[in-house]
């Protein structure tokens, strides 16, 4: 079901990328140059979409392709892989930021209209021609931080018209953009405001007219499900993720960001491809994903945005035997940024991830947690999605952080301008 | 003795900016739109690099000038003056940065060679040229995060040639880099470990060899003095700032990083420009710099870079009649970031700024932490050093944090491209 060359891009043209300073392939137990498996003075070829071949740039001075870049000693790694957005959606809530720094309230803000249904309003009232506009612009940032496949959720229409818009300004991109799209339904994200006192009416049309419809549309590859307090029980949570593996979708899930609301084990028991924000997971919690192969992702700019300074315990999920991506829930209200490596230096910062595992993180583990195959590694048979840092050591662009480092992106074997 | 206008940019071109959508001209007391003085559907002309009109759009029409600039309704505001930093070095320490990720001290860290005076070792060892080389980059990286002036110190030479060279390196940027540039002798930074036993034979080098001769230097218009139990005492600090003085030289000083230190109150004692740090300062040291007009720095992400969750009490400062400017803190070991907008972000969301304070804190007070007129506010006669943000709200580049929204850097009326 899942792609494995999209259509927006020339797959025909081959390109040979010369003179690599240092090729970070992130594959495991290369025994060339450490974790992340780093080929020194390298050169890439790319056909048809894939990674033809891989060697050193002696090796490459008598070959040819159509297009061939000498990047001077610039570090390569896989484009980065952003696993987790609320990329489509109306309006901005900078106005909100600002009366937040005046010392406004959650809940003053949402009683003068603010707040994620401020969102929903303004997506509701969007033609899927305003949402394709914006959210192309965006795709367009996210390209240009290096991102080259990107989920995007639905969630802020909350009735099955706006569901369906976003969903196809999801496919809308998915079919005319560069970025490497794929689509998820979380109908069920909060409850709507017309339904709080009725919440399993709204949880039937999640179920039997929104999930059917939605689930058709081939770039709309999984479901995911906001568990807390404020949002969906665990029970509620499990009947529509059971909905939707019924209908081929894979499962995300939105846990444990304000307490520990027993979302891990139902990933594990869902076998759910990720469970994301982790905040306040439990130590069982975290066995119960290692043991199910329940990709961890940690959303770090959600806690700094939000400014409570309480991030998730990765140390404690690496001990638990966990695997960790790293995303940026992109969305307009708690983490409007796309700097994906500016949130993996909050990993390492702020969260005390390893250089190396941040990395990962934003690559070859983000891939794992889309259940996609053929990314996030530069090895030969993969896609041509490569990035070109501006620097000597794949370290430097987490150590200057908020800097975009990156001099070139190329998707599918296509240098990108955006 | 400061400079009101630089001569690396073309002084004698005109330019007319129409069809401004937001005129953010930082000015107290302007009762168009509120406290940043917001002037909507504005235009602003700059003859002679300085600032010489400011109407509206339709006043503009039929105005001309050697170049005419259609922004089509952008943000505007004063550019960017970032008051504190550590830009001439030699060198890059991320390697320092993936092992303190991976859990090493700092203290092993120096013991193996890292830290600070592996920093002092590389710039001692490079030329004149490659320091000028490598800060001249580093320059170009600071106008595309729409710095338009820069404090830069000394203070990883600590021995006279070095801190000679460091003071040239400052002047060869201040001479020939379209970056407004203000030199600052640091040699009272640490003690230098071959004086560890004999600090007093430091401190006078520092004061009857490099003192006098750097104070020579027509770029170099400050002193700065880093007073901590790691560094300098009261005292010491005292007699170098005095030093100084006599020869001329604004004082700066780093106080209360790690503790209080009491540096706030000599401060206030020498009439510094400002005090810089402030992450323990007490209330009685705030009180002594509001009456004494220092100018409070913090230094976002010095505490967000390090990783220790603490910061500097922004509130209690305002409460205290404080003005506090934000500053980068650019420095290859605890804050190797040029991204002067993100520290402003970072100011918002981890120390509680509200957005208003946190733009005059890099533009207007930042102007004042450096004693310079004629800068940080967009009015007739000021410089003409103008920043272009794509976007219709000038929150937005905070809200959108780690996102560059700049898109174009005018310095003395000129455009520049980096």
């Amino acid at each position: 079901m899942l792609k494995y060359l999209g259509s927006r891009v020339d797959m025909n043209k081959s390109l040979l990328i010369k003179n690599i300073g240092r090729l970070v392939t992130m594959e495991e137990g290369d025994d060339r140059d450490g974790k992340l498996g780093v080929i020194l003075d390298a050169a890439v070829q790319i056909e048809e979409g894939k990674i033809s071949w891989i060697g050193t740039s002696s090796e490459s001075v008598n070959m040819n392709a159509d297009d061939v870049i000498d990047i001077g000693g610039q570090v390569v790694m896989p484009g980065l892989i952003d696993c987790h957005t609320h990329l489509v959606h109306a309006g901005s809530r900078e106005d909100e930021f600002n009366l937040r720094s005046q010392g406004k309230s959650y809940k003053e803000i949402a009683e003068a209209g603010g707040g994620i249904m401020s969102t929903v309003r303004s997506t509701r009232e969007a033609s899927l021609e305003d949402l394709y506009d914006e959210v192309s612009k965006r795709a367009d940032e996210a390209i240009r931080n290096g991102i080259t496949t990107m989920e995007i959720k639905t969630g802020y229409g909350l009735d099955l018209a706006t569901e369906i818009k976003m969903a196809d300004a999801i496919g809308e991109l998915d079919s005319s953009h560069p970025l490497e799209v794929y689509g998820t339904f979380l109908g069920a994200h909060i409850v709507p405001a017309e339904y709080k006192s009725r919440r399993s009416e709204y949880i039937d049309i999640v179920v039997s007219q929104m999930l059917p419809q939605i689930a058709k549309k081939e770039w709309i590859t999984s479901c995911d499900v906001f568990i807390e307090d404020i949002a969906y029980s665990i029970d509620e949570a499990r009947s529509i993720a059971r909905a939707a593996k019924d209908l081929g979708l894979a499962i995300h899930l939105h846990v444990d960001q304000f307490g520990d609301g027993g979302g891990a084990k139902l990933a594990a028991e869902l076998g759910a491809l990720s469970a994301d924000h982790l905040d306040h997971t439990s130590k069982k919690g975290m066995k119960l994903m290692a043991e199910g192969g329940v990709i961890g992702v940690v959303l770090p700019g959600a806690s700094f945005f939000t400014g409570g300074g309480h991030y998730p315990d990765v140390r404690k999920m690496f001990e638990n035997g966990m695997k960790v991506a790293i995303a940026t829930d992109y969305n307009p209200g708690t983490t409007p940024s796309l700097n994906l490596m500016l949130n993996a230096s909050i990993a390492v910062t702020q969260m005390g991830m390893t250089c190396d595992e941040a990395l990962l993180g934003i690559t070859r583990t983000a891939a794992e947690a889309l259940g996609l195959a053929y990314r996030g590694v530069v090895a030969e048979g993969m896609r041509g999605d490569l990035i070109v840092l501006d620097c000597t050591d794949e370290y430097y662009p987490l150590y200057r952080y908020g800097e975009n480092m990156i001099s070139q992106v190329i998707i599918g074997g296509n240098a990108i301008n955006t």
